[in-house]
């Protein structure tokens, strides 16, 4: 029988990621790599996934993950070779009115492929507001709102930074997440998430919209959950731009 | 040297659990258990811990955590024994206006241990909603709110349902949280919030106050952790009753 | 836009299983629910959710999937509907020797789709051993030994019990795992362990050559991820039928 | 009544970790901090918290816990302020026959205090091989391992490098785990782990024995858990100093 595919998950390393705003980023990302190959020697396999991601510890990210990839499978005479690395990401947002600085944590992933070409798929988790239309409408006072997480998938022919596509869901829900505001900075986003009230599918609606405009996604997806203030469990919607064309 | 306590940690079991509305409900409990005892076997203290849970399966209860206890202390000759049992229990609750009923999952946990006497904490995890009186007091309109989770534990003398503690803490928030709720009812919880603003420390507070009304509470803890809907990040308060004596 | 499916997601619920011995197991299933639907209120969409779920929550099971499905299907005049059912099951297991009954707890899975016609996937994991034949071989005495997790995909044509896929699964390994076992059964399986060394990827291939026997299985997919012992890392395999044809 | 403590939860920072080899070691820490305060604007209280951290984010190790939560408690006039990092931490490992080197990661916490004095709590989680002597002895060949995980909590008068807390448990167990093993190496743990059998509490034991000759250990704490090969659950083995004396 064809040999299945061997790897090792959960293993962790600290890489260098490349900033938009220049220079390199040093976080921890968690790595599951797989490959398919002939019968062989499984304890060279695991020995040589292991020593290339030691050899790439300390540059490891989107742009070598094709040498990377390659250079796995080549010495392992792979048909195919597959890595997940996820990643805490960190951008300094500014308050939306006092303009104070603050970091923002986003989970990212790269997740790429190759066999006899070459797959990525950039991931990424934007912490949102969302606030109910619904409870808007029907109550007299307030309505209910609640944290929710983007996660937005997308293939992309060419370069993209993960903060453009931040950037892009970011603009999409009730209102923006901040890690630190001021008092005049809270009564700007209490307002703004209020006068802007989205169920889940209308957050996802509008990523969707975003992303089709952008040529270079060649295939995205995007899924909304959103921890509902009123309920113990999620709201939830999801597309995918297959279903779309 | 004393010998170190040993134990099973992360074994489940199926229990059935004592209802306030009479009856038992079956459900799946986490289980860790651990014994103090003079160097002996560890295999027959392993066997004997995992034996005696066995035998009880069927009747896993605060009520018979004594006799449980005892018993694999005595088995053991050990100086002490001690276990956790963590499970989800459900309640069904009407909507507020409608009376819909539907059924809300609450996590709750036995903690006993026994030596020379025993000891009881009992914990329930309760979802509840928080409006924040900053964000209502200075905004025009709106004000956010999220979903946030109430850890209440106490030591009780005597017998006292899980459901009495569960409907103290949900009489204390914003407002309660339900599974289901028709459009009359998301108006309700939404106004009801609304004009019942609350920080996490209000809600300590006031779960600290009725706790301290109820005379065969010796000991009790509080901490509720809020799902910001404008940060990443949760807000948190505590209180320990032993700090407020 | 077409729009995205909908649905709620984290939400638990008490279930009823059919068992192979006979009668129901009560257990607790978390739910994720998703609908494919022309646009409308999404409020009665989540409602019309919770209600059926609520309507059904006292015998849910496999065979009841198509018909909540459908029913949630109608009631939303949606294209198609999709829910997954994860729970703890209990099965009861006499380890090897002494023949001591104890419970085993494994977790299972139910996916369920319908839009055009029925799609259903059972899922199973179970915890086995592995021994590593590389670490046998080269060393005087002893050898690294692990426990390691079994995930096992089927789509079935019929019926066939989830203990039926556990079985399988169980025979494959360097040797099964027990809740309760004595001196001789501990000897048993050490030894039964030593003499039947196996990487992940052999136990991946036994599992799909045990499958392949199965004509009923129309599609299979195996995931073996080892705990290494001698690592903080995993070592992991996998392979999907539609690969192997 | 006196106010609870309040603080933030979950909240993720890049953070320097001053490196017993030299230099700082960039990582992310997982950080909670709580103060204990007299009635005030809670929401000025947040606002100082996430300030402070924001502050020291680029430069926040155990040396500078005094420094930041004597800030803190001033600035918000609080009785007391508490405050848990929890981090990835890597050390480069040779592997013991040919020196192979590769990263290992440890999760480590500092978690720190302050009232009328300081206080500090360094943890590492330091992940080992446990060979069963039990299935040893009783076995005609072979012996079930499994990887173990020690806990070991430290208060400590002056400094100590995390380094040498992680040096001192990887001592003690049935042998060590690495990142990266080649044959000869794995040849080497699988005969020490196989001459060197214990049970979690013998691993206990010994920690703790090495940590009474330390006399700047003020107090410390020693957890083992034991993910047994041949069980789905974990054994257990806990002591606390204060029970030694």
């Amino acid at each position: 029988m064809k040999l299945s595919s061997v790897g090792i998950e959960d293993i962790k390393f600290p890489v260098k990621i490349r900033q938009k705003k220049g220079g390199h980023q040093q976080t921890v990302a968690e790595v599951n790599l797989r490959v398919d190959m002939p019968r062989s020697s499984r304890d060279s396999c695991i020995t040589i996934i292991t020593t290339v991601l030691n050899k790439y510890q300390d540059d490891l990210s989107v742009t070598v993950f094709p040498q990377l990839l390659s250079e796995i499978k080549d010495e392992l005479k792979a048909e195919s070779a597959h890595m997940e690395m996820t990643f805490p990401y960190f951008i300094e947002k500014k308050a939306p009115v006092s303009g104070t600085a603050s970091l923002m944590e986003y989970k990212c992933c790269f997740t790429g492929g190759i066999d006899r070409q070459h797959d990525l798929i950039i991931s990424v988790w934007v912490p949102v507001t969302t606030l109910c239309p619904c409870s808007k409408e029907i109550s007299e006072c307030g309505a209910h709102n609640q944290r929710a997480e983007v996660n937005f998938n997308v293939r992309y022919q060419g370069f993209i930074w993960v903060e453009d596509l931040i950037t892009l869901v970011e603009s999409t829900a009730s209102c923006e997440v901040f890690a630190l505001l001021k008092r005049p900075d809270e009564k700007y986003v209490t307002e703004r998430a209020f006068n802007n009230p989205m169920f889940v599918e209308d957050v996802v609606r509008r990523v969707a919209e975003q992303a089709l405009t952008l040529p270079d996604i060649s295939w995205f997806s995007v899924g909304v959950e959103s921890f509902e203030s009123i309920h113990k469990h999620s709201a939830y919607a999801f597309v995918d731009s297959t279903e779309l064309r």
